[in-house]
């Protein structure tokens, strides 16, 4: 298995942490997304994946993009431990905990978005930052809220095992605290962080414990 | 079953398609996104989806959010007709193109992003839709390559019935169309869409055909 992706960028960074929790070994290969005009849109690169973003997965040689997608294709294809609990309504909260980070949070801050703002709109560097713990913060307060209604929470977002919720969430609070958040309404959120970042495919997965990692 | 929705929402009409082609009755509940500040934002809707967004789903009692986490819930209970392939490889292919809509092109077009850019930033009306065909236009002429890149492709996104994948799109070529976008980068797209919009179940579930369309 391959995976180009980059140490900093948290789609990445879930499917690390996904492939580590299932014990899959994996070539790394670093698509630099700053470096020479992005090595995401060279066309070796956007001949595997025409959106030109990361991650991308290669499995015996089929090619898979979108990182929710690669989660979900590594539950299926190799389910232990699973990822997504058994009950079609736990099933749907769980993913609805992961898109509430993937749909609402992560695409306005990710740094295509981010230089739009700069390059195109012109605003300055500190309107950036203002932007992006916007909806950091007004993502994570709800995801909290989410979190704290599920009945008989455990350690993590849902239950007592990692899931997709949490693959989602590490990733979006290394960003949240890289954009200098607030994340005093996020009390919940922020302890189950801690446990996942205690584990050793968590660590192991982390930007600084890359290849890559400048 | 009960469907807080707005006709003009996207994220709403991918499941009212789905409902639809699985042959499924609920009841319309209208949630009007201008009206009031908002009815996403009354305290009845937020205790049942603390995003304050739209559609909600609530299903034998229990509440659903997250369009996509949605429709992979009636996937799950209400297996016909399938609107996944069965491999898993393919499934992740269908997968990645409605995520592809799902979190590269609508996030960044929606009613609080533009209400941001519009009334934080200070953008004028047309900076706004230039941002928005922006993304339209650069997400869906991914979507075209990566459609385009299937193997033995049928009339639909992926093969020959329409899946999650046609489910996302149709609704985001409403918006492109809203915005004056130039498709002609995406001509299978289009003439996948013209295929859907002739169906009952995409025709039915369009916005111009809801109680609450204006």
């Amino acid at each position: 298995m391959k995976l180009y992706n980059f140490f900093r960028s948290s789609a990445s960074y879930r499917v690390r942490i996904a492939l580590n929790l299932k014990g899959l070994q994996y070539e790394y290969v670093p698509i630099h997304l700053r470096r020479g005009g992005g090595e995401q849109y060279t066309p070796a690169y956007t001949a595997l994946n025409p959106q030109g973003i990361i991650p991308t997965l290669e499995d015996g040689g089929r090619v898979l993009t979108q990182s929710l997608a690669i989660l979900e294709y590594l539950e299926e294809r190799y389910p232990e431990p699973p990822l997504l609990p058994r009950d079609p309504v736990d099933r749907a909260t769980v993913r609805s905990m992961a898109l509430a980070v993937a749909c609402e949070v992560h695409p306005l801050q990710n740094l295509r978005v981010l230089n739009y703002l700069k390059d195109v709109l012109h605003h300055p560097e500190e309107e950036l930052n203002v932007w992006s713990r916007h909806w950091i913060v007004q993502g994570l307060t709800a995801l909290e809220q989410i979190v704290q209604k599920v009945p008989s929470r455990g350690t993590f977002c849902f239950g007592h095992t990692p899931s997709l919720a949490d693959l989602c969430l590490v990733p979006q609070l290394v960003n949240a605290r890289r954009f200098g958040c607030d994340l005093s309404a996020c009390p919940t959120l922020v302890q189950i962080d801690a446990v996942c970042c205690a584990l050793p495919a968590f660590a192991k997965a982390a930007p600084e414990n890359q290849p890559d990692a400048e």
